[in-house]
């Protein structure tokens, strides 16, 4: 599986103010980006803690995307992936909605009403680890459910994970010319947080994307 | 004045690791630019975190630089600040060695006997703000010591509260090849953060120095 996590950030290296609440970091250049890489993955995912925040759809917006698809016999949007231990995700959550399919990856500590309540409305549910998703472990089963290209949106706690579990392959950072500052908001990779054996990157581009910078790093393998 | 922050952060926006020990986040050509920047400026900043975190001595390394900064009739080493609101910087800190002037920002709530052990050990004193460091009046009385470039080296805290009170003109900000995570590390701009009227930023330049990309930002005029 290739992993691609994709985020914005303010110049400071903030997903979001300290409200957490969604903020435009990047512009119509970026978004269009993003929307490609949506397109080109067979899934997108991100933390529940994200879907609380912001209720996002995680679909391409571009029709001819959707057409380019469906002529490749992909469904016109990849999957939708949520990593949310205990089911927080709400029923109503715009992720759990038609436009394409859902992956909730929990653990044993999900109670079986919820999960019930997640597969009626349509999402399959996938456990991995005892209190808390094992990452490893769930994206090996996405895996099995055919998805090779996963793109990864957020937040800054799943992504500290991804990195910490040695899983991810490529970190796509849009700067954006705004400063957010906090030391409660949410950074690019919150969790604990590294002390030693960092890792380490490889910049592979550098390029300016409406009025800042995307930067594109490969991860280099761990000695781990 | 003109007011300059420059800082190194990884990929993720932070300073420091959870630990908020000094860390090598650029290589040897970054530290030769910012040894240059010091050497072009009047004063170099810090607060009395990174004094406690990093005891730092803020001063020019490279010979043929001091050459010619006497040349110029300038001091071998610019003057160092500490923002130090009741001086917790240590009498036997390396920011008040006799290689440079050092000027501590204190507040009104700074202990008579405090000032006293640090005037005696050579730093000047300058009180500006009841229980905190006022930054504006601060910063006026170094310009009224002609002070007119000044250069900030960090941390987080003290960035945040420049941005704040609207005082930085430029931020350079070294982005290295690293992922340091954590939601309690240092990040570039900490304090309690904004939440509406974010510092807006034109983009300079973007370079490629060492194994990341130096990125330097013109702040843009607040409508406040
Ligand atoms: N600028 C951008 O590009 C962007 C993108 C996305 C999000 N955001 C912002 O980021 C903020 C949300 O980020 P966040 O960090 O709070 O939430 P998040 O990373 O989206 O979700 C974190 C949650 O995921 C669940 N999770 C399950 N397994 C996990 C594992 N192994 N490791 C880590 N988490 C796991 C945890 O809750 P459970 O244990 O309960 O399952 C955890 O609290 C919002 O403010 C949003 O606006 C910005
Ligand atoms: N990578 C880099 O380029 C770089 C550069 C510098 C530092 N660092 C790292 O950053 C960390 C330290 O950063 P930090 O944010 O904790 O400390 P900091 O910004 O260096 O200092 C903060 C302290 O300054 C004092 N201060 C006085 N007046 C202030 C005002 N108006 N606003 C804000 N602070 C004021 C406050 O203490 P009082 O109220 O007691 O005076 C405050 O706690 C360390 O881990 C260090 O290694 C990294």
């Amino acid at each position: 599986m290739h992993v691609v996590v994709n985020a914005a950030m303010s110049a400071d290296g903030k997903l979001a103010s300290r409200r957490r609440e969604q903020l435009a970091i990047s512009g119509r250049e970026d978004f269009d980006r993003v929307d490609q890489l949506r397109a080109d993955s067979d899934a997108v995912m991100v933390g529940v803690g994200t879907v609380l925040a912001d209720d996002p759809s995680l679909t391409v917006k571009d029709a001819d995307r959707h057409s380019a698809r469906l002529d490749r016999r992909e469904p016109k949007n990849p999957a939708r992936v949520v990593a949310d231990s205990r089911i927080r995700t709400p029923p109503d959550a715009t992720v759990l909605d038609d436009d394409a399919e859902t992956y909730l990856l929990t653990s044993e500590a999900a109670p079986t009403d919820f999960i019930e309540q997640m597969e009626e409305a349509g999402a399959y549910v996938l456990a991995a680890g005892e209190d808390r998703v094992d990452l490893t472990t769930a994206l090996a089963k996405l895996e099995g459910e055919g998805i090779e290209r996963l793109m990864v949106e957020g937040g800054g706690e799943l992504i500290f994970s991804l990195f910490e579990a040695g899983l991810v392959d490529e970190l796509r950072v849009y700067i954006g010319a705004k400063v957010l500052g906090g030391r409660d908001a949410p950074t690019l990779a919150d969790g604990d947080g590294f002390v030693e054996s960092f890792p380490e990157l490889a910049l592979e581009s550098v390029e300016q994307v409406d009025d800042g910078v995307l930067l594109t790093w490969t991860v280099e393998e761990s000695d781990s």
